[in-house]
């Protein structure tokens, strides 16, 4: 039995108690109940998750997948292929968008190189897992074998249970690969039989003519290739990417470990769909941090279920969104945790109302 | 000539020039142009209020203004009257949600008595500033007297003076009140046109015989005090509330000071909307924190085209959406300040688009 199949099969559904015993507490503390929304669903999920009716989710870290892409020949994105490597030294150097987030969260950041198209030598700070030096261009084959895909979620798998033997408790995923939205917007149409057109949007910002080629190289990608929707493996390695993998075996080694996941925007969002079609329990431990301006990530979230957290009209990747979201289940958990009860705080709670009496 | 009016024309617009440098700034980031949304937005705004090229905000605080309602006889609220003062005293000793998300936030809270009907005698830290005990029953007359309503908002423009000399540089506001969404819900339907029914919510949570109620109750106060629309305060005294006042002038004062205001839920946002009446341009120093489950917030948002940073579900109040909009207010602040420019991590920019060749 492959370590994804022994993984996905040791993931257990959440324990209906520990929701019951939260929602009590909840419901005990001095505000009229349900009155603090998101953050009290948030907070009994995170009881559930952990088994624990005091969860502390001290230690955080963002893993943040590198990957390139050879669909770039295509000319897909506005961006030339050589930022991937340039991004990766800019996160490694504390400089992006992520560095600043995951300080404010107070969350390390995890830079992962799987698939990017360039020698880092021994780059200090650089997780170095290589699986691919970029994918093939998937307009015209495969983007990977099935053994490198099956490789590249075994590397996300491996890295949730290294770190969570080192005591970390929360993890958000992130990615950086240019052209990553084209296989994302693939890997979404072939698994919810939506159109290319109705799932891709304009990644970091290509014109009217570039937004056109690149429906029409994801339907191409999705002819030569026919993907099999049964088979999320499948559709990873022959319209997916190294980083996309990564996020998928990184969900799915956290659940098996009982670890919360915050889920980025679209390509971190199709990695974990990736995930989920793996394994469905695998959904109840994840966390939609925020609502993408790329018009599949809707869909998706909805074919998993999952409300975002935050809608800033986001678009970057990088795991920014989930650092965003770091804070919002810092806040719920410290809600749950240090608000007073009424009876802590001789606060008269609220009246039983007419029709709660007659019920009684 | 009055205090509130002397404040009012004291604010100042916005300067145009401080947006141009700022986008300069977020467009010179190593991403892409724009992908960091909201986040973007705020920052921008903020350097223009503050007319500070490297804005810090270090010292946040809540401002709780806390009032009670003669209307509460009417039986609008599904909890005692009693529970504001007790509330008050929760909130001085730590235990409530707007203490508890205030601390995450870096801020401090600052608990004024405006209108409890309730004697405090020396309770420690509790900022005594009581107008009324309580506003009268508007459903059979004016809540407060024009010269009670002044004096609730030169009560605000006051504790914004007072703490903008020593040194706080975010503010953001929140409030205690049984049966404060009732005015809340009336000011709203005076200044928007709307009917009472389309602008009412169930508050902390009443059935729907006293959801009917609340209508009726608002709909009489209405027609009993005939609130002048073009008068806010008109509006805040006959149909108001001292917190409510409390608020208006907070935003006012904190405007004329440069100060920008995080805007909590729907009671909040009826106490800026009275200060956008009184003085329009209010409006560019302020940001609504989130998106109250009461159905009147979206009508009054609109009303003042403002976009809410978040959308949790929440309706307690207190300024815990305040106290949470912060966290992204800083967050939009660290992008602006701590990422690296595209020269400085040697980052290749965004292609020009064909379109942007063809423009240039």
């Amino acid at each position: 039995m492959s370590e994804i199949t022994t993984i996905a099969e040791s993931i257990k559904p959440l324990d209906e108690s520990f929701f019951t015993a939260a929602n009590e507490r909840l419901d005990s503390l001095t505000k009229p109940r349900g009155s603090l929304g998101t953050l009290e669903v948030i907070a009994s999920r995170i009881v559930a998750i952990c088994e624990d009716p005091r969860p502390l989710l001290d230690k955080k870290i963002i893993f943040t997948f590198a990957g390139d892409h050879g669909v770039t020949d295509e000319g897909v994105s506005a961006f030339p292929k050589e930022v991937t490597p340039q991004m990766v030294f800019n996160f490694l150097a504390g400089g992006a968008a992520i560095n600043v987030l995951a300080r404010q969260a107070g969350a390390d950041v995890a830079v992962v190189d799987i698939g990017v198209d360039y020698d880092f030598g021994d780059a200090e700070g650089l997780i170095q897992k290589k699986i691919v030096s970029g994918t093939k261009n998937m307009a015209t084959g495969p983007a990977m074998t099935p053994e490198e895909a099956g490789r590249c979620v075994e590397v996300g798998i491996d890295l949730a249970l290294e770190y969570a033997d080192r005591g970390y408790k929360l993890f958000g995923t992130g990615e950086m690969g240019i052209g990553n939205t084209t296989p994302s917007s693939a890997i979404i149409a072939c698994l919810s039989g939506l159109s290319p057109r109705e799932v891709t949007g304009r990644g970091t910002g290509v014109d009217d003519a570039a937004f056109e080629n690149k429906i029409k190289v994801i339907e191409k990608a999705l002819e030569v290739n026919s993907p099999n929707k049964q088979d999320a493996m499948d559709v990873l390695a022959k319209v997916g990417g190294a980083e996309i993998g990564g996020i998928a075996g990184l969900c799915l080694g956290a659940a098996s470990r009982r670890i919360p996941v915050l889920v980025d925007g679209f390509i971190s969002t199709a990695g974990a769909l990736i995930a989920t079609e793996i394994e469905p329990k695998v959904r109840d431990y994840l966390f939609a941090s925020h609502k993408s301006v790329e018009r599949g990530h809707q869909a998706m979230l909805e074919l998993m279920n999952l409300k975002p957290l935050l809608d800033l009209d986001l678009r970057l990747g990088e795991g920014s969104g989930a650092a965003l979201g770091m804070n919002i289940v810092e806040a719920s958990l410290r809600i749950y945790k240090e608000m007073a009860t009424f009876a802590e705080a001789s606060v008269s709670e609220e009246e039983k109302s007419n029709q709660e009496k007659q019920a009684n």
